[in-house]
């Protein structure tokens, strides 16, 4: 019912994380009907960032450049190594204001069923990192089955380099009511339990 | 803290309709670190929708064609024209299937504040139209006080033009449970009751 070009403009927008038909839809009729402009920009931005961002050659984050900002930050303490699984954990992470090291990403967590081993995850370069002035590894790779043998890894990579590994806390959320805590996170948050 | 192609990725992203600064990251990562096809296909497919996309010349629903398969298709009744406010309401008519005649797109509603008068709408077009062949027109505007007020006028020229103007019934929807719908809606089944 809608021409081939709008129909093939709503398929495309659908491998868009959470856009379903409904939205992709909307979004199409959107464009076409207000916002040309936007769909001409939003191709060219699509296109700039496909083709020229890549990784930073030091800790693999997204960037076009060859070095990221956080990397290129010399305020940044470079004794502490945050390893986190993708580049948006590092927003997060910067969000919350408390972390003044540099970022190692992992881009995901090992799963010998997909084929990521160690050297997806660029290992080497972690291990090669921790030689470089690096005192402590953080690692604040997810809780997932797959993020804590990650973690588990790079802690005995740590160990053997002489770096100091630590793992960050898990427990109830700061806010969060005890009644609407699941209960695996419950039973870590006990067996984590701190003296006060 | 993200490179600049990414930032202006994620600004590009915030133009789409229901889509918000951290669902803008989500997509312009996901595409970045797991899609790249999929993103220079997106934005083939929005330049290719943005540059030929127009409007059809007798309906004027969007459609990069000359004329819409609705309009082109013979067996659609063109004795029936049903007028809607936006492409998107073609497509949830069409999926009632309830309806086999003609459609007319409007792009909108009168709107005197926003500059929308009758010539924006195509209501030269829409009374040229009444005088090939429609028996007859079928209002589906929105039940907004705009969409009212333009339903009122295109009946209006309905009937100077000897042609028989309906609105689609409003009211409780069908598995609608009578505590749940608004005041408004309950009023306008009042008062629109049929006998029996």
């Amino acid at each position: 019912m809608l021409s081939p070009l709008i129909d093939q403009l709503i398929r495309s927008l659908r491998i868009l994380p959470g856009v379903g038909p409904k939205s992709a839809q909307r979004m199409a009729l959107y464009l076409l009907e207000r916002n040309r402009q936007g769909a001409v920009n939003l191709a060219e931005a699509l296109l700039a960032a496909a083709e020229q961002v890549k990784r930073c050659r030091n800790c693999r984050t997204l960037t076009e450049q060859a070095e990221c900002a956080l990397c290129a930050n010399p305020r940044r303490d470079a004794s502490l190594l945050c390893v986190v699984e993708s580049p948006a954990d590092i927003f997060a992470i910067e969000q919350s204001g408390q972390f003044s090291g540099k970022y190692f990403v992992l881009h995901g967590h090992l799963s010998p069923i997909d084929g990521i081993g160690p050297a997806e995850l660029g290992m080497d370069e972690l291990v090669a990192r921790m030689g470089q002035g690096v005192n402590e590894v953080i690692i604040a790779t997810n809780t997932t089955m797959e993020g804590e043998a990650t973690s588990h890894y790079i802690a005995e990579k740590a160990k053997r380099a002489g770096v100091k590994a630590s793992r960050i806390a898990h427990g109830v959320p700061i806010g969060g009511e005890l009644e609407y805590i699941d209960g695996g996170t419950l039973a870590h948050a006990l067996m984590s339990r701190r003296e006060l």
